[in-house]
């Protein structure tokens, strides 16, 4: 099954946009898992069993099984994700970007060792350096557009002729790389105005949209900015303020509280 | 020791700004290791033996390990290089590029867990996204700039106001996120007349240099253009040129030839 497939059967038959971020942060646990040696596993798929009724994907960051030398449970817990929760897509969020042979290697990574559905890309080497993704037709790829951090401006922002550099890239992406119609656009729920700038220009595209949560994005205006025409075409992703609802023997269930309540301001405001 | 320490003390003292990428591909590999088990470590360190006195810098490309789950093999390898070669930096080519938060856990991953001296960066998320690797303040990090692969024009060479967004970047590099002195930035061989633009506008600043060898840049182009006023300031990167110079029983040897030879047609191009 294609990624925007799943995509497009979990927002309108879940109803939901609501991604959760996997970034598993050990200092941050609950205390019942201090002394576990499988902490991070345990952890991640307590949350994926509390949310998987509420999410339209799962956002596993590898940045944060990497510094901990977590790849056998990154492994594990997207085989767990596929095998107790099927349909629901695992978004790998890598932002890779380097020339093709070696991105052979990062597709091989991203799809075959972890089984990842997707993986997010970073477009500063170009098309070039996309397309050995696209060899997997059913895989997905977000690439990044206009991110939600301050320094997003410093390239982002620049004027390449009448648009800006962001807009240039959502362009590329739409007209021109989107071979397999499974790539998608990486952009921040702190710029608005942004976000509906890139939805004009990419009217059918999924978007990833990181920034709402523990990075302030304001919901409201994120979702009536990116939604597509259907009502959805969103992913909207929150992390932290999920993961870390409670450090106590309620965890699971005050992130299922947190996702809930999350799930449910998105959806108050695709009716607005 | 601060990297840029290390990478002037091989330049000046051992007379080379050859670096050898270590891309390990299995299917490449010399017939005598088809059936070892630890083909990749014993593989890249023959490399390491056979070469070290020749290079100023070894540069393992990450993704090549991480589609075959060799993490270890990495780790160990890089631990040989310091142990038995000792004043050859380590740059761990990763190209990453995220938030600051998940940064932390990119800069812990290639200083702490694989002991890298030097990691490589993309610029698209901006100096936030850059600065938490200036922690480390002894290690180096290079900067994407001008990519030697084809797409590399998509974005790159986009007119930003009177210069070209690898000029932008190269600027912003050397005028303004370079605060302890160890960034440096990527420049492909492939372009000599975008390297000597780069050299005019960052003239102090270390350049790695791929795209010679298997790549096709011309060497005797690329040193003249990319030198620095002492006659270095590059690391030059040969990988699969050298790697897989022979499959026989003789590949150290036949590998080290091919370092011996390009370093050779470096230093003659320094001194014309």
């Amino acid at each position: 099954m294609k990624f925007t497939e799943m995509l497009k059967a979990r927002w309108h038959n879940q109803n939901t946009l609501l991604c959760v971020g996997l970034d598993p942060n050990t200092s941050r646990f609950p205390e019942e898992l201090a002394d576990d040696p499988d902490a991070i596993l345990h952890f991640c798929c307590g949350i994926v069993d509390a949310t998987a009724d509420l999410v339209c994907a799962f956002k596993p960051q590898i940045a944060y099984f990497a510094s901990e030398g977590a790849e056998a449970a990154l492994k594990r817990i997207i085989s767990y994700i596929h095998a107790n929760h099927p349909g629901i897509p695992v978004i790998l969020d890598a932002k890779r970007g380097d020339i093709g042979s070696t991105c052979e290697h990062y597709a091989r990574e991203a799809f075959e060792r972890f089984g990842a559905d997707c993986v997010t890309l970073s477009p500063y080497m170009g098309e070039d350096t996309i397309s050995p993704y696209l060899a997997w037709e059913e895989k997905g790829a977000f690439l990044l557009c206009r991110t939600s951090n301050k320094g997003g401006d410093d390239l982002q922002m620049l004027d390449v002729g009448g648009e800006r550099l962001f807009e240039h890239v959502a362009r590329l992406v739409a007209e021109k790389w989107n071979r397999t119609g499974e790539l998608g656009l990486v952009v921040g729920a702190t710029y608005p105005e942004e976000l509906a700038a890139v939805r004009r220009i990419a009217p059918d595209i999924p978007l990833l949209v990181p920034g709402i949560g523990a990075q302030g994005g304001d919901i409201e205006a994120a979702v009536k900015a990116g939604m597509d025409t259907e009502g959805a075409g969103m992913v909207i992703n929150s992390g932290r303020a999920i993961l870390y609802a409670s450090r106590g023997a309620d965890w699971r269930e005050a992130a299922r509280k947190a996702a809930t309540e999350t799930r449910d301001a998105i959806n108050a405001a695709r009716s607005l």
